[in-house]
């Protein structure tokens, strides 16, 4: 059965990027103030916050973010609790959020991720991200993330005959997005000859595959139905969720051309929502290498297996496409400050669905998917939202 | 309204302690085992996972750990997501299983918390618990938590008279308890006269004023009342929850000798449960340090502001007394392995409640009080517990 109650009623995002001078706690309070008192509802209103931060111990040597953010961010004495999930911070932080609400113990929450990721050097960030690996059999032993997804790459290039112009053009694509966008890291066009660069950073991803290191938040408000009418005439209904889990390590995985827990987490997601792949008007879904974004598209049933990089050459999945994914510009081209993103996803489908999206507005906008995970697809977490009035 | 349809029908901790050769998911398994399999669970009746871990990150470079520890303990594939609130962490965990159960998403769920803090020298394990202080304005300038917890105690001191030695009987007490537990770290009896040894840590705090450094893991199994009877003749309902928040430096607080999160917390949850301090049969509280449990007692309204001292120095709060506190031997003396500790004191609370304490059966064992803090009191959740059949 769908979710019956809850409701995104505001949302927002800070710049994503390289924020100098800016701190965890700066960005996280500039998120939730657009999020609550700029969009007409009052930080009072709050009940409880929900907040996603990965790794903010190696980062800014801070624990503990749930309380001192929502401190700072004016909201000192609410029930805070830090989510975590690797790169799916974000989205777990949303799925408890949903729990709450649709458990009655609460009305109105907040929903916030965060994080700092630019204060460190970009090996201390890349022994930070490593933390999402396996200690024992990936990362301790020096497999870090980009090397993680070029095995996948790899995998769908022999399995499928994907090839390195395939995935320059989701990073083409990313940018061409991220161009109208005004939040976005990166906000110029990139050519295909450009994403073609042979700057390897782990054969066959190169640069322009990559998502970059960045600072920034996001910040959500889920209400009841009752109390939704309250702040605006267009709530966002969340009418499917569904989060799985695989194994940390890719060596106990059977498949490497996808990831299981994304196809398991899409179908409850699905099935609670009674929709399927067909009843999506758009997908914003989790492309931190543009392979992951060709293999979720397929995981998630939009494109056959081995379908999703056709999809892409084809220009589908453009904004102008039949199934635009990723149409504000991806966390390859917006940014990637991991707290931040599950709940930047929603923001993303929230401004679509409202159709509020400016310059970056998909054609139809009345269903959508967001497919967040974490790690090398240990965690997913997948909802499906409405607009309410759909 | 108390809550209607959460039940915990198994709880079990591995020992406490230095578990040299133990790695984190090897305790987090055994752990898990001992409530599901052992305890006639059988994991497959398990739909999703709530984990508690501090900061695996600092102590063992593990990030992402809630997919990776139910994959060690033989449960792939669940949706599983890491919860942290500092030394509340494990209380977050178990908050965020209710929720999923009372919205009706779930029938059955894990909640499990681990710690694995041996593996690094003292001084890691000391600036990695600092993290759970305001780097900005406590634990960056060097201000770790004996010497948070001293500035308690010498507001308390000079409030309400309490005493170096009204501090070392709650040592006393928390480890003639734990001499008849044999998961304890501490199996050992103390005399006043050796709690009173001046090795000051943060005067007035002294060695067997503080909780130790611990390695462990506690896991419960959370279900409907309809599944309930399924596992077990005595489920334990819980029927009050509150959490609360403030701020995370002790500098913003206008008051030292109470934690206004734990008072806050507390009247949540007995609002809920529709009960009061004088309903409660006995309470496990959250005892870092003594002087945490002699403010814990007072800030949940068993004993008036200032009275906690005279509670421990009378016998009160003795397993044979009026009001047990930490029945088993607490954090003191039992171990504080961070993560593990809110699910611990589930598992206390649990075994007390059904009657199965052993040597450590508290008299009155209808309805009881667990309160979970975390870094100075700036997270905290207070749960009520009752017998269904009391």
């Amino acid at each position: 059965m769908p979710l019956k109650n809850t409701n995104i009623v505001s949302a927002a995002q800070t710049k994503f990027g390289k924020l100098e001078g800016v701190t965890l706690r700066e960005m996280f309070a500039e998120a939730v103030d657009k999020a609550t008192t700029q969009a007409g509802v009052p930080k009072e209103d709050i009940q409880a916050a929900f907040i996603g931060t990965f790794i903010p111990e190696m980062l800014v040597h801070q624990g503990h973010t749930a309380p001192l953010l929502l401190d700072y961010a004016g909201m000192r004495g609410l029930p805070a609790t830090r989510h975590e999930a690797a790169c799916a911070s974000g989205a777990t932080a949303l799925r408890a959020a949903i729990m709450a609400i649709e458990s009655g113990l609460y009305d109105t929450v907040l929903v916030a991720g965060a994080e700092k990721m630019t204060s460190v050097s970009t090996n201390r960030a890349t022994e930070a991200l490593a933390a999402a690996a396996d200690d024992e059999f990936e990362s301790g032993i020096g497999l870090t993330f980009p090397g993680v997804f070029a095995i996948a790459a790899v995998a769908h290039m022999q399995e499928y005959g994907t090839t390195e112009e395939d995935m320059a053009l989701v990073a083409v694509k990313a940018h061409k997005n991220a161009s109208t966008n005004p939040l976005a890291q990166f906000q110029k066009e990139i050519t295909l000859e450009k994403a073609l660069t042979p700057r390897y950073i782990a054969w066959p991803l190169k640069l322009f595959d990559c998502s970059p290191i960045s600072d920034g938040a996001a910040a959500l408000v889920l209400t009841s139905n009752e109390k939704a009418k309250q702040y605006t005439d267009t709530p966002v209904r969340i009418i499917g969720t569904g989060q799985a889990s695989a194994s940390m390590n890719l060596c106990d995985r059977t498949v490497l051309t996808s990831f299981e827990a994304s196809v398991k987490a899409s179908r409850i997601a699905y099935d609670m929502a009674g929709l399927g792949p067909k009843d999506m008007d758009f997908a914003v879904v989790h492309d931190c290498f543009t392979i992951a974004e060709i293999i979720a598209t397929e995981d998630l049933g939009l494109f056959e297996p081995g379908e999703g990089a056709r999809a892409v050459r084809e220009g589908v999945t453009a904004l102008d496409g039949d199934m635009p994914v990723n149409p504000m510009g991806g966390l390859k081209a917006v940014g990637h400050p991991v707290g931040a993103t599950g709940v930047k996803q929603a923001v993303v489908v929230y401004r679509e669905l409202i159709g509020e999206a400016g310059p970056n507005q998909v054609p139809r906008h009345d269903t959508a998917i967001m497919h967040n995970f974490g790690g090398t697809g240990a965690t997913c977490v997948v909802n499906i939202m409405r607009r309410a009035d759909a």
